[in-house]
């Protein structure tokens, strides 16, 4: 069981009645569902949740992965809170950045690029090709999820090569796009997963769900060592004595 | 040709008579003559020349390769000359992180994560072994460059794994390090080289001058596409009609 | 549970009396034990097990994941065992290729490099130090395993630059290895584990054995997608008549 | 300036008169012509030209970078030929495999698996995206490359995840590939290059010459070190007594 908490920016849903149409409840709760069939133990936060967004240090000790899903009000994720997401990844914290959460700050600090990309809303056709099938995101799919009505991300995406590409998308309107990246960040797994955009019942669809459950899974720390950093002393035997330091 | 810009911190070397002997022109005068051996166009920068650090707009628009050493001052960097930096190196600037450079604000921005690692300064010996003799930054080397006297970096050294892992270092400590990693972050080529404590003569050594002229010559920009970002006409013939965007 | 065999050379074994004080039973024997620990079904083959050396279809067909140790009779495992053992990797069966099994047909086969390396056998100390500590083969360990007597491998070690290099090899006689190198080929999940020699008790040692069973749930296959190749009808409607074939 | 041997099968355009129209002099002559345009030291080989299909030593002796056209008669192709040219590979002569060349038994060979697609010969409509900008392979090129009609490769594409991803194509019928892959083998530079069908004027087109001449470029063999492989003696002073070899 992975205690996962989904986080929510939770403004178009209630903003929009378009949006409020296809996530009543929200964005989070629709992902937390999909991934709670799964077994795992389930919490949600979102932006408004007070001054720490609902990612109070109490909460992320009790999250071994955190899903996050953001879009308009990115600048509004509060630099301490990015800054303390970030130190739990790199401590083993999973995180799975959703869709436009390509441009949250926590993922672009993770990246150090830009994270740009081309976009369009054109309700448009994509299919996301498994190009490593032997992936444990992979598990239980076909040889590509189909959807049919998506909002386009095309290449050139901004991020480092990815550790393993998992997903490629071909786009009805003649673009592709590297859609299931997965990266080491510390001792942290992350991956993003493109589909996901709040005008269209994306994380309704069966097959992306049951690529939340797996990235959920592939994501989850292990129990490697914890690194110990800065002043070490020899292991082997050796003269340490040496009066040039400037350190 | 190349146009290479050395950046250096050039405190240690002001401030200390251990170093001072080292290198009594500062590590970037070494660093700029070595790699101007090669027949490239070579400027340098320091920290205290003013408040760009010698990194003005111009200067950088006349950079093809910036080398970058720093130590005990990487605080003193200006955010908006890290951020000018930055841009520049994903619009296709190569980028050398020399030594303690990994601890700048520009290589761990680059990297998104901590970059710590162990470290020792007992004058120990460094064995860097070429795992990639096929890689252009090991030409006319040997299986191996030997140091006599180094300071020690330690695995675990935070960093995403490379895209390329070109040397790998033996402590007489007992320790091992990636000690030559090639990234791509953007369009721009970032390689980091591990030695280069200031109380050594490291930059002194003529193996260590070549893997320098070699990097340089690795992280010169191409002349690959310009990738656009935004919003994306489609290439093929499809229906943009969809009235349900928030964007 | 996974169903593993492990697979051995069994000759050193049964012609020295130095090997055979050091494994009675074979090497098998012990990996075997080690492995069957975290509850997984386990069975053993050997070289001079029929013609198959123990790896018929049938046994191959309860097999999830394969380790393989060899040394001084690589030439005499039969090419059609090889290929047989190969298009089980592609479609999915894990693959742990121990120590000297660098050398091994299958191991080339699935590397497509001459995996050559330099080798010692000085009884030396090695020091191997995790430098991906979020990956699951490093689970339970501390920041590195040492054995007080090995063979020493040191590089260039001759194979594809990893998918992950989890572990990296420091030796007292002033080499290092690439010593634990994940690989996808095919589905399939391959591990190369350096350490092994047949004349120290490497596989009796506590820390390496729970790296084999890290490694053996790594390796294990998933439920992802089985790829169909060959002529493909468009899943687009598109013209598909073009006279100029001659495929 | 790099010397060049491009290699063709070369039987199409003597049986063919639809692939003879579009290459009378052969696909070898139009990809020479290209590569020629650069000022590298040509030459071409084809399958027939005796047993050695034109690849004797000496020949080789001569060659930096070979280029692989070949479709129909793969089997037809000597192993000791393929083991010949494999160890050039190994030892730095850069190796480039074009479309068809998948399958042909060098190629695989290299990688280690089975190298099998989807195809579907329906003149349609390719587009090859730029993933990497900075890398030198996309040199001179736009955003992407769009071929009028092609024959499709889709994914699963089972080759080992590419060192670097270049291009990553769009098909009319829905199907996306890893169309330009680069994957270092020994110290040799190993380029994938997907476009090329016989029946289609693809090697007439600007851009695909263009990245013929890029990947030339890229995968000619610098000056690295040329490892030795076998039993080494310690660098560091070790006891070297071990009476237990089995070696």
């Amino acid at each position: 069981m992975v205690r996962v908490t989904v986080w929510n920016e939770f403004r178009h849903e209630r903003e929009s009645d378009v949006v409020a149409e296809v996530y009543p409840d929200g964005i989070h709760a629709v992902v937390a569902d999909a991934v709670a069939e799964a077994g795992h133990d389930i919490r949600t936060a979102t932006l408004d949740e007070g001054p720490d967004h609902g990612l109070t240090e109490s909460v992320l000790d009790d999250t071994d992965v955190l899903l996050w899903w953001g879009h308009a009000a990115h600048d509004e994720v509060r630099d301490e809170v990015v800054e303390r997401v970030h130190d739990r990844v790199l401590d083993g914290t999973g995180f799975i950045a959703l869709h436009s959460a390509h441009y949250s700050k926590i993922f672009k600090r993770l990246m150090g690029t830009s994270c740009s990309l081309k976009w369009r809303e054109a309700a448009e056709r994509e299919r996301l090709w498994v190009v490593e099938p032997g992936h444990p995101i992979a598990d239980g799919l076909g040889e590509y999820v189909e959807l049919p009505e998506t909002e386009m991300y095309g290449e050139r995406f901004d991020v480092p090569a990815p550790d393993t590409l998992v997903f490629s998308s071909w786009f009805e309107g003649g673009e592709i796009f590297r859609s299931g990246c997965c990266y080491r960040r510390g001792s942290g797994n992350v991956f993003y997963f493109r589909p996901g955009h709040e005008t269209y019942p994306i994380y309704h669809d069966e097959a992306v769900q049951q690529v939340l459950r797996n990235a959920v899974e592939w994501a989850a720390p292990g129990d490697g060592p914890d690194p110990a950093f800065g002043n070490a002393d020899p292991i082997e035997e050796i003269d340490t004595d040496d009066d040039r330091t400037v350190h």
